[in-house]
């Protein structure tokens, strides 16, 4: 499969790269590392890439963060990067995407444990989750030619240990094999229109 | 109770305000129509709104809408009246409204099946819903002085039969009294961090 990857170098990325390493083209993208350049907050962006990379089999996504901080002091400005990158960074990659998707291949989007048990601080991560889950279950009703959808919906993983652990007490650690499975799943199974979350 | 309700005019915001007409002080606001002018894709007409009014016990919004439209040629210019208004609006409600609502006061917001159960080419109004749902659990959590907030998601209902009933084949109607009533559970009850579904 030609498989394009994007936020292929970042935490989550780079397991799901190695899983499609072999066997497969992996072609990875991101704003200042990967094969090819794309910011997903541009929708010329996006375009171009697509336009560069011709059609390809799977597109999944691991690229995009949000805003976390006090929810007394936080103003909309503060969520606008987020929105811009991993809210419609997404649904822009699936809306342009859908041209350039092969029949019966796959988008996979990330959410996150947030859209269900926000930590402390995390509204807007909330409010973004939540949204690309929902129209994920709405797409996947949408896309033609047997093309699928799903979002992956993490937990806390275990490389992010270090960097997010003291945002998320009592949190469990999802091991990244777990996680990267899911992907997987996404990828090479017959599923759409799920949220797989890979927490409990 | 000083209750504030934006939309109170629409289609279900009618039905909540007779709800809370008798033994309440009950100020409408809408952009052209009810007691007060609001716009709320506006933050700065949300603060003017709340420095008119002062502190309220309790702020619904039954306003806002979102684009319904073929997904293959959707795209994210479609969505931003929407995410102004019906997602964002209803956040800045809360960010800048938690300033002006009392001890013990509540939120109550709206958001709709779709984030669950969308129908065709409603993949924006997933979006949103889906995203003010998520937005409520992780807010209620950091609302202080005994503040709450919930969202109410009604299916289809019975009023909009006319309106939107061709859109929505096969979803019940949900009957009036009966989504007026999640509408009372959150402001009178004691609730908080629910998204009450008012569909089956
Ligand atoms: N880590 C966790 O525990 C966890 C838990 C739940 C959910 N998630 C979600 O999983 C996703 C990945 O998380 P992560 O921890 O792996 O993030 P990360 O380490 O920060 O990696 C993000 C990657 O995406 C790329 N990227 C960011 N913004 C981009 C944009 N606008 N356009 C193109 N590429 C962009 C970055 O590369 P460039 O800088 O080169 O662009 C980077 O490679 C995020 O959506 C995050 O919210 C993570
Ligand atoms: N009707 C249904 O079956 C149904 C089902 C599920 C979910 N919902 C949701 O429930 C909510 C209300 O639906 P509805 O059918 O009652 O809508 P509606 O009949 O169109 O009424 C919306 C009301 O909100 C006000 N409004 C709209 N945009 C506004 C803005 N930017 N600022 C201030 N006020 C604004 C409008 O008054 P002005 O024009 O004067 O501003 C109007 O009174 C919406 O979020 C809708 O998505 C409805």
């Amino acid at each position: 499969m030609k498989i394009l990857l994007i936020g292929g170098h970042g935490t989550i990325g780079r397991r799901v790269a190695a899983a499609f390493a072999d066997g497969h083209e992996l072609i990875t993208a991101g704003r200042s590392s990967g094969d090819v350049r794309v910011d997903l907050a541009s929708e010329a962006s996006i375009e171009t890439m697509f336009q560069q990379l011709g059609t390809v089999d799977a597109c999944i996504c691991t690229a995009g963060t949000g805003h976390y901080g006090d929810f007394h002091a936080m103003r909309q400005a503060d969520m606008m990067a987020g929105v811009a990158g991993k809210l419609f960074g997404q649904v822009n990659l699936v809306l342009i995407g859908q041209r350039y998707l092969t029949a019966g291949g796959s988008f996979t989007l990330t959410s996150g444990i947030a859209a269900e048990h926000p930590a402390r601080n995390g509204a807007c991560v909330a409010m973004l989750n939540g949204a690309v889950n929902s129209f994920v279950l709405a797409a996947a009703q949408e896309l033609r030619h047997g093309q699928r959808i799903n979002a992956v919906s993490p937990g806390l993983v275990e490389d992010s240990r270090e960097r997010y652990g003291d945002r998320f007490p009592g949190y469990n650690l999802v091991p990244m094999p777990k996680l990267v499975n899911a992907y997987l799943l996404s990828v090479l199974g017959a599923v759409t229109g799920k949220v797989l979350k890979v927490y409990s």
